[in-house]
């Protein structure tokens, strides 16, 4: 991959050096615009003389690709790129881009440049993309485009194959079309492959899908992708406050929607803040800040757990041995917890269930049946796994303690009753995090808070306090039966 | 949404009850598909009368709808429809379906239905359908189409239209066609919004595009998506070994990859084994098997910092209030090394660096300046943290250690050296963490392992022994330093 782009650089520079502008076009003809612009991507962009030779480019390729074309590039080769390029050509490369995207860069863009776009760009165009810079991060209306092509419901087949042929190029796809009334008001869709069937001489009116599916500008990305997921398909219609068709939007949008909502889902799962940008782009400091905040949570939120364990000094002071189950407990439960609330996370996303009291009961019925078989095998592994720890001397009772606080009792009893303990935990911390694992993704979707951000520290800070209270109150209920003494 | 589908359901079955054919027909073009389909899954599978329902809908509407319509049903009712339907309608049915969805479904049915479709498939459809079932399970055979468009190199742009309108309706997808010569390589593929804005008289080897993307059907599903995603791709060819054109995936197809993707490495983070199906439709005993190993097998690697713990008993029995931040420690580490990990295992799954040395490095060393930024702030407030919990006597340290073996010490210097020990071992753990976050990814990856499944585990249990080794190591130091007596 690597060789191949450096070689592709080369090549388009050497015909730029030597001016065979042929050359050059062939090389955008023959490959995808997103592999050229990748290789360029590695200049530096203080680098004056390649900057120029991508100038020259601009002036030598067509117009539809060296929009495409720039659309792939770094943004600061973008912005360098800019301040070179004349107003003509800044004026034409604006009008070829589709406004969606030039609404997104222009957001990355420092002043300057985008003074000098805004400038070159016609009113009704600077029109649609202020419009688009209006919408809130994250809804249908950010992502949306607002070139696609309506027709007129009375349209014949013919003429509309005609329109699409005219104004085609333009817009963002022709595979879906949709269809007005009189009033303007959208009253269906239509696929370009229904068209090519249809009857040449039939009205639109009558061939278009009138049970569509549409959004409101507000709907949340993250919702639209459902819709497209379920219905498969092309594009959506985005409807406005009155009903009125404003923009669509289309697969590829949906692409990256969906793969930015599972970066968002598997960046909290990992205890990361969501970053606006990729890894590669986000500066260090900007990264520190976006590990920190949820480590120094966590540490204040184990205060609890600090505080318990505290308390149960004097235990671990009477026999030291208790102490070295601590962590084992401690992760058991975690992983538990997150394994269950991790299942229902991701089939709330998928749909898999609903938000609702039916979905929930039904879940957490599942869930109490799966901990009873997983608490079940874990505990009598766990008892053997403890019992195997003394035998091999992994785990030793101290001398002391048997001799003066256990008054000399057999070895083997402490083992089992250390043993028991620590299983008897094992079990009811897999189930209690079972149950919080089904109950906390469902609590805080309700109350409209991202389950993969809130719901695991939670779990694991109140599984602790769990785990660590039964850990102790069943080791001093065996203490008490036995008669041992405390320190 | 669930008392649409209630009403759905009613609709639907009122109409057949009745008899009202011309209505059955109407609610299948008002209402999506799926959308029926759901309200009629919540049907009871054994429930007779309303399978005999469904049998009427079979004979009722048109075939095209009725495949589309049986392929959202859930496997349970498929196969209790199949039993009941008769051999010619199975036929038509078989017929009308994509064979990458026939090829799904017979794997999952019953022997007897398996038998009854396959008596009921005609000889060349079944042979695809045995090819589709013969790919390995994620490949680019497994999951392609065998139903798409070839033209000739020489047809006429306007031949070609009206080919599509003949064939067309039995196929995936014709928004990509793709154009073959005589010996029948694949010379080219073709856009249809290509072809309706190609002159009619041009020849398709002149009009289509012959630098297209192609994958064997070998390649892996992901890298499938990836490249799909890279060129925003509506569909690609699908090669066989002699480089012939076998199949063609489509781009809803890879939606679905893309999801199941995702989901798989969300359950490998959350320590659950990747269903094969989806939440509701696994079982208890199943889910159970899909969390117990990682559990019992984290517990088993958790006997080396057990172990360690063991042979520190004689530090904790001097000071039990050492034992309380065990537990903290070992999350912070846990936490830092899973943010790193995230991050790295992500950026390699998007292609935002690549798995060689150059990427390696390059990560390596931002993730060191972040460690060096997240490992000071971090240190500088759990020195504060532990400092607050001393002064509060949240966290308090025995008499009998401050007069015994600190030989009467000022407390405030036991609090301080305490709080520094946790401190300098919270710092070399969150670098070491950051620095195993990134190795392990690459190391995981390049063994052709999944990192998102091996990597989090190593790491937890490394850094469980890293933490607690130093904070054991820090302390004794301490301890010396002060001339404070071990027991």
């Amino acid at each position: 991959m690597e060789e191949i782009s450096i070689n592709l650089r080369e090549l388009l520079f050497d015909a730029i050096r030597s001016k065979n502008f042929p050359k050059v076009r062939e090389i955008f003809d023959t490959y995808p615009n997103i592999d050229i612009a990748d290789s360029v991507n590695e200049i530096d962009p203080n680098d004056i003389e390649s900057i120029h030779y991508l100038v020259y480019i601009f002036k030598i390729i067509k117009p539809a690709f060296s929009s495409e074309f720039f659309s792939e590039l770094d943004t600061e080769i973008q912005e360098k790129l800019i301040t070179f390029l004349t107003n003509e050509q800044v004026g034409i490369l604006v009008q070829e881009s589709a406004n969606d995207e030039l609404a997104d860069f222009l957001e990355e863009w420092p002043a300057n440049v985008v003074a000098k776009v805004l400038q070159n760009t016609k009113p009704d165009q600077r029109k649609v993309i202020n419009q688009l810079l209006g919408y809130k991060d994250d809804t249908a209306g950010a992502i949306m485009t607002t070139e696609y092509i309506t027709l007129f419901e009375d349209t014949k087949v013919k003429d509309a194959l005609n329109t699409i042929r005219q104004v085609g190029k333009n817009v963002e796809t022709i595979y879906t079309l949709f269809v007005r009334n009189k009033k303007f008001d959208l009253i269906g869709v239509l696929d370009l492959d229904d068209l090519v069937f249809a009857q040449s001489d039939e009205i639109l009116g009558n061939v278009c899908n009138t049970a569509f599916q549409s959004v409101d500008v507000n709907t949340d990305e993250e919702e639209v992708a459902q819709i497209f997921k379920r219905y498969d398909l092309n594009a959506i219609a985005v409807l406005n406050e009155d009903k009125k068709l404003t923009g669509i939007i289309t697969i590829d949008d949906i692409v990256d929607v969906i793969e930015k909502e599972n970066t968002e889902d598997i960046e909290a799962m990992g205890k990361v803040a969501p970053l606006k940008d990729s890894y590669m782009d986000t500066p260090i400091f900007k990264l520190a800040m976006k590990c920190l905040p949820w480590l120094l949570i966590l540490m204040v939120l184990s205060i609890g757990s600090i505080a318990l364990q505290n308390q149960f000094q004097f235990l671990i002071g009477t026999l030291t041995a208790v102490s070295v189950f601590l962590t084992t407990i401690c992760d058991t439960g975690g992983n538990s917890g997150s394994q269950s609330s991790t299942l229902v996370i991701r089939g709330l996303a998928t749909h898999d269930f609903e938000l609702n009291a039916k979905g929930f009961f039904t879940v957490l019925w599942k869930e109490l049946r799966v901990a009873g078989i997983v608490a079940s095998i874990a505990a009598v592994f766990t008892f053997g796994f403890c019992m195997f720890l003394f035998a091999v001397h992994i785990v030793e009772i101290p001398d002391t303690f048997v001799n003066v606080n256990a008054h000399g009792e057999n070895l083997t009893l402490i083992w089992l009753s250390l043993a028991g303990s620590v299983s008897i935990t094992l079990f009811i911390t897999i189930v209690v995090s079972k149950i919080l694992g089904v109950c906390m993704p469902f609590l805080v979707s309700k109350m409209k808070l991202d389950p993969a951000v809130v719901a695991g520290p939670v779990i694991t800070t109140i599984m602790d306090l769990v785990s660590l209270s039964m850990y102790f109150a069943i080791l001093l209920s065996a203490f008490t039966m036995f008669g041992w003494t405390l320190n």
